[in-house]
């Protein structure tokens, strides 16, 4: 028999001991570690949850402890691991106790940038990644605080602004770059900077944030060039790095941001009975070869199964069945009625990365133009020159518009053209859109300017 | 100077010519002759005119023939071709008239199908195919009638019926088939059916329709086995076939339901300056390879444009731009709140065309489980056993559910496998679903399916 310990018990991780725990015989142990009280949650429905639309914690949680202990998995709360040891084979628990391993499943997630400014430590600074995180801001708002600023405006930070003007509070956006959400150009930026603003935020964008002013320990104010803000509650919506301290302790290797480098079967490169799967690992970008981190819970699911698949394999002495192929960046949020996706390269990243890219933008009707209640929304598309091989899109609209950003990440995985996309049988009826897709829309505006 | 003459003003006709404008020198000309008085138009948009969701058949009409004719094209309504003369290159019009072309297009669209049953001819049995077909059912919902029939549910069948209804017209649909809209797997059907029902629709499955009563050349019953169904106005809405006969009587080759057979260029195949597109002609299947005839404004566009191509290239002496890579049969409609989308082959269709075809469904929710207002869909997914291909893919459900097949469609089109589906990087937050995308839901269930 053999021992798989998994640390973590959240998506990858509780994903990948469920799918061992399936596939396994059941002399094999699957024992998973998890610091919290908590497992298999889902992290991007706090900001729903503070905002009302969620009534509890309970309900983003898809699977409880209870609930894979009754599965057969060794599930642990309250553990925390202190130290791996991959020679022997052995973690060390906070507790001082060890524990060996047969099979390693790294599955530590990622925590909310806190970048080392003067005062980010104060009371009242709080970033979103976890359930009790959640819980701590819907504790601070129990205060009422009378200004709420969130610095950063990515997909989180625009999540849980809307959130707090939902519940009614002034709220200040600060943001680095010239318009929000920067993994979207700025042309699509400036219309969800228009929505913040129609929506009572306000926005203070190309600013960037030098401190926080505390009183007492707590937080009064968020310090920017020349000036400051108000803020009895500050929210960190500045993104995440991979939580790797462990691994990264262990000689584990580590990439951008922190993140733990994997091959195709999340085996961390290296090392033979060492898997990781999840935010805290390191992706391959399928058009430029890059390791990117992203961390998002459809890879951290993804992830996990692989791993689960690669270790029984192992275990089995039978072939892999799965791996995992990359990702192609591809995001999707709301603010209010506006929605915001994106998938592939950006202008900037495409030049990075060597391509000689061409960019085109369309306004169309998220449905037939002569339907009631049909919207308008842009969609943007950027193709490399020489190959005409699509690189990236992004769409920002009315409802119903978002979601087609995923014609776009289907045919970056496929390598396809933008002549190819142009020439896709995609659904159309009246209710559903115009005779061209927005998507192909976008692609005829790119071949034009790829032509001329 | 050359002169290009296109048969048919509507959507694949008037995309040829606007784009042969653009493109052609002026010393050529461009004529453009159409039947009747209206040009580029959205037939789909037909039943939600009748409904009463759109005002006016104006409203349907994208570009009228005066715009046509301000941007240059010699475009002539209610001019009817009675002959085409391949040899001579020559049209005769009804007017006895004839006009030499250079190049020619074929875009006569297609007709309803009206199959020779006992009284098909009588008054108040109509096909919705055009505007005057539209404002013809219209001018009889005008007089009130008590009982509407109509036969068949493919998607203008169910559509048209929910117009009915939603004018409070007393409605009753015949279908063959054991289930309504039989290019959907039956146990999708089912929920089509009982959508129908809850609507308050009369459905009559499995049954055929053996003729018509007539009194006094009028309607007044639908004549099914072993008994009739009232009706003062019956809608047809049994598909439609090539309006071809202009072709075929010039010998032209003809391929399924009357289709016009054509090359990736849309030229007719065996003929140097024809060409044809839109509804009155033959496409290639991508899986299957083989001919079939699909009337669809969406592949009408991509035609017209792909003929205009290669008749530019052809008189400017240059190579073409574009070619029609033929289409993967998909297709959407909306029965009240239920959507409904299909894209490749059914479970016949697969067998029929040698696959080995493996079929899962699955149902899942269309937002993520815990936001307000989520709802269920279905989705149906085949894959072949010896390839792992993806075959099809089949939806129904509630809101945002159906235009999640265009990831189908896409991977359809890339010649996916349902692994690679599994692995597509897909957009995912809590307001647009679930960590796994329907799609990709179903790709795992037809993995597992393959597996097992």
């Amino acid at each position: 028999m053999s021992r798989v310990v998994v640390i973590g018990g959240d998506a990858a991780g509780a994903t990948a001991a469920s799918n061992l725990r399936r596939t396994l015989p059941e002399e094999h142990e699957v024992v998973v570690l998890e610091r919290t009280d908590r497992t298999s949650y889902s992290a991007c429905g706090i900001p729903y949850w503070i905002a009302g639309d969620v009534d509890s914690a309970d309900d983003l949680v898809a699977r409880t402890p209870e609930k894979h202990r009754e599965n057969g998995i060794d599930l642990r709360t309250g553990v925390e691991v202190t130290a791996i040891d991959p020679e022997a084979g052995r973690l060390t628990l906070a507790d001082g106790n060890p524990i060996d391993y047969d099979r390693l499943i790294i599955a530590t997630g990622a925590e909310p940038l806190r970048p080392p400014l003067p005062g980010i430590d104060g009371r009242g600074i709080l970033g979103v990644q976890s359930l009790a995180d959640g819980q701590a801001v819907l504790d601070a708002m129990d205060q009422q605080p009378r200004h709420i600023v969130v610095v950063g405006s990515g997909y989180i930070g625009l999540e849980m602004a809307e959130a707090c003007v939902a519940r009614g509070f002034d709220t200040t956006v600060v943001e680095m770059a010239d318009t929000p959400m920067p993994i979207v150009e700025p042309e699509l930026g400036e219309q969800i900077a228009d929505a913040m603003r129609a929506r009572g935020i306000h926005l203070q964008a190309s600013t960037p944030v030098t401190g926080f002013t505390l009183e007492d320990g707590q937080v009064t104010a968020v310090d920017i060039e020349g000036g400051s803000i108000p803020a009895d509650l500050v929210i960190l919506g500045l993104g995440v790095t991979a939580r790797s301290a462990l691994a990264a302790d262990a000689g584990l290797p580590i990439g951008p941001k922190g993140s733990i480098l994997v091959d195709q079967h999340q085996q961390v490169v290296g090392y033979d009975h060492i898997w990781a799967a999840g935010d805290c690992v390191a992706s391959t970008d399928r058009i430029t070869g890059d390791q990117v981190h992203l961390a998002l819970g459809t890879h951290a699911n993804k992830q996990g199964m692989v791993a689960a698949d690669a270790i029984a394999a192992d275990l089995l002495g039978v072939a892999p069945q799965v791996s995992f192929p990359g990702v192609v960046q591809t995001a999707i949020t709301k603010f209010c009625s506006l929605e915001i996706s994106r998938t592939g390269l950006g202008m900037q990243q495409a030049k990075d990365a060597g391509f000689d890219p061409v960019a085109a933008s369309i306004v169309t009707t998220n449905i037939a133009d002569y339907m009631p209640d049909a919207a308008e929304m842009t969609v943007l598309m950027i193709a490399d020159r020489g190959t005409r091989r699509l690189l990236g899109a992004q769409i920002v609209g009315a409802e119903d518009a978002a979601l087609r950003i995923d014609v776009a990440g289907t045919a970056l995985a496929a390598g396809l053209t933008v002549d190819d996309v142009v020439m896709l049988d995609l659904a159309y009826a009246p209710p559903f859109g115009s005779v061209w897709s927005p998507v192909q829309v976008a692609a005829r505006a790119v071949v034009k300017a790829l032509d001329t």
